[in-house]
Order: C-alpha cells, then structure tokens, then sequence
C-alpha cells in the first residue's frame, strides 16, 4: 500500500520536500490504524486471549494505548503498543542529542511478541517519527526511525529467508540500496557486544531518516508506511508453519536461556528502551518487551553438532540469508 | 578480627598513612582467604551442590577465580567470586573517573545468591579496591569499595533487623557515624530508579573510601575487612531460619516476578556491572548475579493486604532498622 498524499482540506496537497508541519499528525494516525490492524489480526490467530489494552498518560505531555496479551494458545506474551510523547526534551536526552533546551516530540509502534513454543520465533518491530523544535515551536530537525528484526530459537533457514524476503521487497519499491543497507544497519545495531553475537537473524533496522534531495519526509513516510503495512505478511505465515510442531522441556529451557539474551540486550543496548526509561515513559509499557519465563544457566554451552549450536554459528556470524 | 600491620619483612611494621603500595597484595589475599571460607561454608550448609571453580585470564591483564553453585538443596544459584584486573583504563571508564591515559588495578569479592525457597532472601555483597596510576607507574589515587545488602521476597522484620544489627556492629568498630551513613548510602545505591523502589531492604554501601586524616588506608582496610568478616554471621542464621518454611507455587512465583526487577537493577543501574562489561572482564562471572528462572509479568500487583504488599510498601520507603 503506498499511502496517499494528504488532502483532509481539499486543496492542501502540495507537499513539502523540508519541514513537514503534518507529519506527525498523518503518522500518528498511520500507526493508530495500524495497531488495530496488527492486534485484530494477532487476535484471531491465537484464537484463545485477548489483547487487553491501558491507556496512559504521561504527566509532562503526550501518553499512549498498550495492548498486551498473556497466556494465549500461540502467544505466551507479547505487547503492540503506540504512543505519542511531548515536551521539554530531558537533560540526559538533550546530551545525546547533541542540543540544548529543546522541544521535541516523538511518536511509535513498538510490537514484541513471545510465543510458547520454541520452533515459533520472537518477533520485534519499531516504526517511530520524531520531531525538534526551538523555543520559538519551530521545527528544527525531523525523522523516521524503525525496522523489524526475528528471532528464533531454532533456525528453519526458510522462516529466516522468508522474513527477510518480504522485508526486501518493502524496501526495493523505495531504493534499490535501501535492503542492503537497512539489512546491515540491522546487524549492527542488535549486536549483544558483551556476548559478542547478534540477537537474533535480523531484518530491517534505520534511523534519522531526514529529508535530502532524493527522499522529501513524504518519501520516507511512505516507505515506513510500508513497511509497517508488511509486517504481518513477514511474520504470521512463519507462525502458522511452526505453532504446532512438537517440542521438549530441554527445547524449552533452551528457549527461556535464550530470552536471557533478550532481556540484557533490551536492558543494556537497546536505545529505544533506554528512551524511554529517561523521558518518563510508562514502565509497564516500556517493559512489555520483557519475555515472560526467562532462565540464567551459568556458563551454559549447547552441544556440540546440536541445533541449539547450529543456531549459535549463524547468530555469532551475520549470514546473507537473500 | 582486626587484621594485623602485613609485617612479612620482619621490620616492615611501619603503616604509611597516604599511599600505601602493598594494599593491593594485602587486600587480594584478604578476598582470597574470605572466598575459601565463604564457599567452604556454604557449600556445607547446602548439603547437596557444590562450588564449581573456573580460573580466568583477563587478556587486557589479571584474571579472577569464579565459583558458582547451581541446584543445591538451598541455593538454586550462586556466586562467590574473586578478580584482580589491571592495566590501561579503558577509554570508557577514563571518562567515567574524569582522567585521561591511566592506568588501573582493581580486585575485589562479589558474591550473590539466590536461594531456591522465597522464604529465603537473596543476598549480594561486594568488597572491593581501586588503584590508579600515572604513566611512570606512580599511585595517583586508590579508594576501597563495597557492602552488602539484603532482598527478601516475603519480608520477616526479625530478619532484616539482624542483618542490619550484624552491619551495625562490624562499622560501630570503627566511627560512631559509618553505620547511618553507609545504610543510607546503601538505600541509595540500590534504588530501582526506573520503577521507584529499593531493590531490597538494604544494609551498607560505601564507594571512594580514601585517606584522610582520620582513616588511613589501613585503617579502611581493616574496616572493610571486618565488614567482610560479619557477612556470614549477617547472613547465615537467615538461612537456617527460613530454609525448612514451605512455600506455594504462587509464593514462587512472586519470588521470580521480584527477581525480574533484581536484574533490571543489575543490568541498567548497577556500576559493578557495568565496569565489568566495559572492561572486558569475564561475562559469565560478572552475570553469575543474574537469577536461575526469572518472569516479567505484564502490569503486576500484588492483592491489597497481602503479604506480597507489605514487601513492596517497605520497599517503596526505606525503613530505619535499628
């Protein structure tokens, strides 16, 4: 779906190729469609919970709607949450970003889901907008950030190959090195550096994605609009192949000592999680992404020939899989 | 026990009141003494696992000695490790101390264990000392570390009050102020920013403990190594109290639930931790801390007027003890 130019007030469909003033507005309303579109269908598929949903809001400005399932037949927790945040932008992110006294606002899906059984791989996925201003409100600086990225704990080639398929397809209706190039960003960015592997195969990963002479923030909106639009095409059919393969216990803790690895990338690198833990985001919301049975097993190393090493290789060594 | 002037050279009884260079030798033999006697005697008091040892080299410089106990009768996971890593300060860390092109020792004993009964509260301690040095291999500044600190799952008063009476004395010995300082300290440290409450019910933090004209560094030392002198006392007659109680499986999993905020404590806010992973030490011993089986339960509380409640509301507001 390549999303339409905006023409709410009839004549206003001239776009802008810099500052886009209603980009926040048309994204937060993309990601809104998209949560119901995304729950609504995770829904019927699980077939057994339902996604419960809390509205919050955050007290300096802005709030969100999370929607969480627990104990379903196929998903064991998982979470597809939006929101849209505002203000002064913190002292701790003003560092980082490299600017003082500023405004911002900053807008998302993030979606975790963490099935029961282990041959059905976790999935992650962000597509977020954020906006500066100076005092003055004017918009200072403006991008999209984003991707998806599976995780599996153990590897059917063809669920890897699937995924990044249809990935690639969303990118290259945009820029033939737009794959590539998210693909590799990817890698880099769900790297576990004190394990000294990646989290999972990968998928898609960009951010900062500011207008330039070749993509207006139009263009963008539109290929992160895609790529969102596709995400239930990546992941659902690699759920309905797998969710009912027998598995052991030994598969299971297997599963739940992986998730460990889950937790400390999302707890020590994962910049989208520290984001919210400094501008005072819902806890529960933030940390939704947290699997629900986690094991640490000191110094565990899996056997040598097995399928939990085979997975191991591939995550110690990025692999093309296109 | 007060630990006696190192007197090996036979006239080697003089005690230099500033820069003390064979600290380091002393206080590593300190820490290695504690790890035998530690493990010796909870290994006896398990009755069923025993430690298992793994020697490490540190290729940047030094090494450590982990021993890990899993499965026992009484403790489902554990670790009492020593480490003595030297060399450059890595670039990370310079920025973290406010120096460039330093050198570094640092040793210390870090012990963490998670017992299997949520009867039983985990316990963490840390003894610790911090060498720095300019290019011509000259001590520039060198400062003792440590504590420990106790987290119960249900909360027995009796329990924490001993283990703070146990602190209480060991600092008494020393300076009529330490104990209320180094509790408060302590309350400090371990507080779970992101979730506004104290991982635990405490006991005594102390960080930066350097020569004045009160302490010398001996007279630190022999501080710190009463401190690690009492853990046992503090500890123990904890365990033989509660080991036998019996519990439910929902009793357990509150244990996992609140060991899920155990490691969000250790792995977004805890400098050990994160020293350890900026300094390449060894990963499985800096995460031996981390809790055998562990959940993250979407949006969690505890009924009102439950036991599980009352833990939570002491945690929220640090309690005086004694």
């Amino acid at each position: 779906m390549q999303a339409q130019p905006i023409s709410f007030l009839g004549f206003l469909t001239f776009i802008p190729t810099k500052r886009y003033a209603f980009m926040k507005d048309t994204f937060y309303a993309y990601i809104q469609n998209l949560q119901n579109k995304i729950t609504s269908e995770l829904q019927k598929i699980d077939g057994k919970a339902q996604f419960r949903e809390d509205n919050w809001v955050r007290p300096e400005g802005g709030g969100g709607r999370s929607r969480v399932i627990e104990k379903g037949s196929i998903f064991e927790k998982g979470g597809v949450n939006i929101s849209a945040v505002h203000g002064e932008l913190p002292a701790s992110m003003q560092a980082y970003f490299g600017v003082d006294d500023a405004d911002f606002f900053a807008c998302g899906l993030s979606l975790v889901l963490h099935p029961s059984n282990p041959m059905v791989p976790t999935v992650h996925a962000n597509w977020r907008y954020f906006e500066m201003y100076n005092k003055k409100g004017e918009i200072v600086d403006q991008w999209f950030g984003g991707g998806q990225d599976l995780t599996p704990y153990y590897l059917f080639d063809e669920d890897a190959i699937h995924f990044h398929s249809i990935c690639k397809r969303a990118c290259d209706q945009h820029d033939a090195t737009f794959y590539s190039t998210f693909k590799k960003k990817c890698d880099d960015y769900f790297w576990n550096t004190h394990r000294n592997e990646a989290r999972g195969v990968g998928g898609l990963f960009f951010d900062y994605c500011k207008a330039t002479d070749d993509m207006s923030m139009r263009d963008w909106y539109n290929f992160v609009a895609d790529v969102g639009d596709c995400f239930l095409e990546a992941y659902i059919p690699i759920v309905q192949k797998r969710k009912n393969l027998v598995y052991s216990q030994e598969q299971r803790n297997w599963q739940e000592i992986r998730r460990g690895r889950y937790v400390e990338f999302n707890l020590v690198h994962d910049k989208g999680t520290l984001f919210g833990l400094r501008t005072n985001g819902r806890i529960e919301s933030i940390l939704m992404s947290l699997p629900p049975h986690v094991q640490w097993v000191y110094d565990h190393h899996p056997e040598k020939g097995s399928l939990e090493e085979k997975l191991v290789k591939v995550l110690e060594q990025p692999k093309e899989w296109i």
